[in-house]
């Protein structure tokens, strides 16, 4: 199997019409190995070349290099290129803050878990990027949690750089380098009254291009928090979404109200009309706001995750149940799984390009549930929730 | 909410470049509602269209016109229109024979559970079409098993009509009339080393257009029967194959190999590199033999899925068995999951499409588990199983 890979598809742009293949799109497909675990597992990332090629109405086919993982034995102290500079620069802080934020929500895990601990895997890539993705499963409390952090350099093709450049350039730059970095977590309880916690923050970079030196550098913030109860407690919710205003508004005003409407049509499940849960917030290829803003931003959520969450576990993690509560629970976590795998761009994508398969469904449930025709009896607890995510609420 | 509507998709043609919108492709999607439920749940029916595409390199998105459906309080004799004729069509003993194989794969079903009975919910559309849903859940052998029939009549695009015809026609015919209908099932049993069961056969016939009378008309038939277990039994297996070559040796020789090879290829979830069963048999865009020929091989085929399965139940369905053996069942119920939702053309189809989406899902399994990492010892029975998923074996 080929360490370097060129890997080619028209899904990195869902939502465009490609027109034309690039000539880096010359790869076979049976190169397609090793797109990047964790980072992608949860995560847009490639999403923002789409933000390039709406903004410009330029559709392209794409093809992305990106290297074979291999596992390692220990933590590096970075998974960034010597090449990419100091540890000031906002890659490496970026890179330093995600990681951070994974042994801090590791560890409030464990210890809300009392019992369970996370195994952990760690990966790199020998061109530089890797990833530690850290599962606990059939824990006290939690019956899968997936905590990922990684760091991912590839190619993007020369058509979307072009874009990215000016169109009417007359140079043709080779596929110019990108760097992207990010944390992505699912955690799964397994009482039916404690909620499933998404969260995933992402940053993404273009380099120039070799022959192109001056040529403008690109980059974006993503991610987003997001509570997926299979109850409803109005005191978790307004707790959880007054977590993520509180974080919001220490930077903009605007950012609670646009993000927490965006998270609450990203997370929608097309084919059956509802949400998955109860939404949080969720923003993609922010790059209009001033760069170190939107670092402090990213940390503030990441840092967020924890006191928004695990009170609320506190709370609803012994409560008595039934196994009427059980399977309603393991119906909406069947909710989950269609999400994930039909609409989720990270997972998708993911899959389609040859991903590390386990790192990127550590986000489905330990178990599941599909019965035919099931509707809740209208007024009842369960019908509460599934009206919640048809009608998704203002909490706050 | 509109009763007849336009539908714009560019999965429509999964394996093709758009490069041109189809005129009928002006529909805004808050109009897609309602395409067929059954048929399309498991039948790349559509892909008859992506067949004619292929064939002549013609890339076009595609608009398909199919009314909402209604409930019915009971089935009626026919889902056909008076204007298709008489009951010597093709479309007319089609549609006779998959209700047959209906009631006869049912009333089998119902008697090797020893309990469980199937609920009906019947649905038609106004301007002709319908379907008869079955569903079992929670029964004594069974805990989830669906078998659906259902007739549909929908609209293709101009586009992929005037490609059937002949590129360099100067006439501009509306969109065109298809015909299609269909029997599709998957069968879950409760214990582990019971297999599932899918099966599903369908006929699509295209009209001439109405400004086109001496256009040609188009037919395919399409369908296949598939085996999946979460242990090995040579024995199984060989008796279900064999009943598939058996069927197919009655029409042609070539027929066992090829269809055998075409479902290892169809059944494939392409992220595991792994299938997701036995296999069996699958065709599509059949049309290159005797009409008349292949309904009854259809026919056969259908007829078969009985007498390949239940004895196979039979032997199985009191096996003691251990949590671990069922926990084992349950991940492959996951794979299960993943090749629905991820890869079966008529699954992502209908879910895009706004199908009747119980109807679609009854396919996915009662319950389904997945483990982070999980990886049988070498030389286990599990192992043997996932051996023969990842290298498919000549069972006879």
């Amino acid at each position: 199997m080929s360490t370097s890979i060129l890997y080619t598809s028209s899904t990195l742009f869902p939502h465009s019409s490609p027109t034309t293949i690039s000539s880096a799109s010359s790869s076979s497909s049976s190169s397609l190995v090793a797109l990047s675990p964790s980072f992608f597992s949860r995560n847009p990332s490639l999403k923002t070349l789409l933000s390039i090629n709406k903004r410009t109405s330029l559709s392209v086919r794409s093809a992305v290099a990106i290297e074979k993982e291999t596992p390692q034995d220990e933590r590096p102290d970075t998974f960034l290129r010597e090449a990419d500079g100091p540890s000031s620069s906002v890659r490496a802080r970026f890179e330093k803050m995600i990681r951070d934020a994974q042994d801090s929500v590791c560890a409030a895990v464990e210890a809300a878990d009392g019992g369970g601990k996370f195994k952990e895997d760690v990966w790199s890539r020998p061109g530089g990027g890797g990833g530690i993705s850290r599962v606990l499963q059939d824990g006290g409390v939690w019956e899968k949690a997936g905590v990922n952090v990684s760091v991912v350099y590839g190619m993007m093709p020369p058509e979307a750089y072009r874009v990215a450049k000016g169109e009417n350039s007359v140079e043709k730059p080779g596929p110019v380098p990108f760097f992207a970095a990010g944390i992505s977590s699912v955690l799964h309880p397994k009482n039916p009254f404690a909620p499933t916690l998404h969260f995933n923050y992402r940053y993404f970079e273009t380099d120039a291009p070799k022959d192109a030196p001056g040529a403008p550098r690109q980059w974006w913030f993503g991610g987003g928090t997001d509570l997926t109860p299979a109850y409803i407690f109005e005191e978790d919710a307004k707790h959880f979404h007054r977590a993520q205003k509180n974080a919001c508004d220490k930077f903009d005003p605007s950012f609670y109200p646009r993000f927490k409407k965006w998270c609450d049509d990203y997370f929608f499940i097309k084919h059956r009309g509802e949400r998955r849960g109860l939404g949080g917030i969720f923003f993609d290829d922010l790059n209009d706001y001033d760069q170190e803003m939107l670092l402090a931003f990213a940390s503030e959520c990441a840092n967020s995750v924890a006191p928004a969450y695990i009170p609320i576990i506190e709370r609803r993690k012994d409560t008595p149940f039934t196994d009427q509560h059980k399977a309603w629970q393991q119906l909406r976590r069947g909710r989950y799984v269609e999400f994930n795998l039909v609409y989720d761009r990270g997972t998708t994508f993911g899959l389609k390009t040859g991903g590390r398969i386990e790192s990127i469904l550590v986000s489905l449930p330990l178990t599941a549930r599909w019965e035919y025709d099931h509707t809740p009896e209208e007024g009842s607890e369960e019908w509460k929730l599934l009206d919640a995510c048809i009608n998704p609420k203002e909490w706050i």
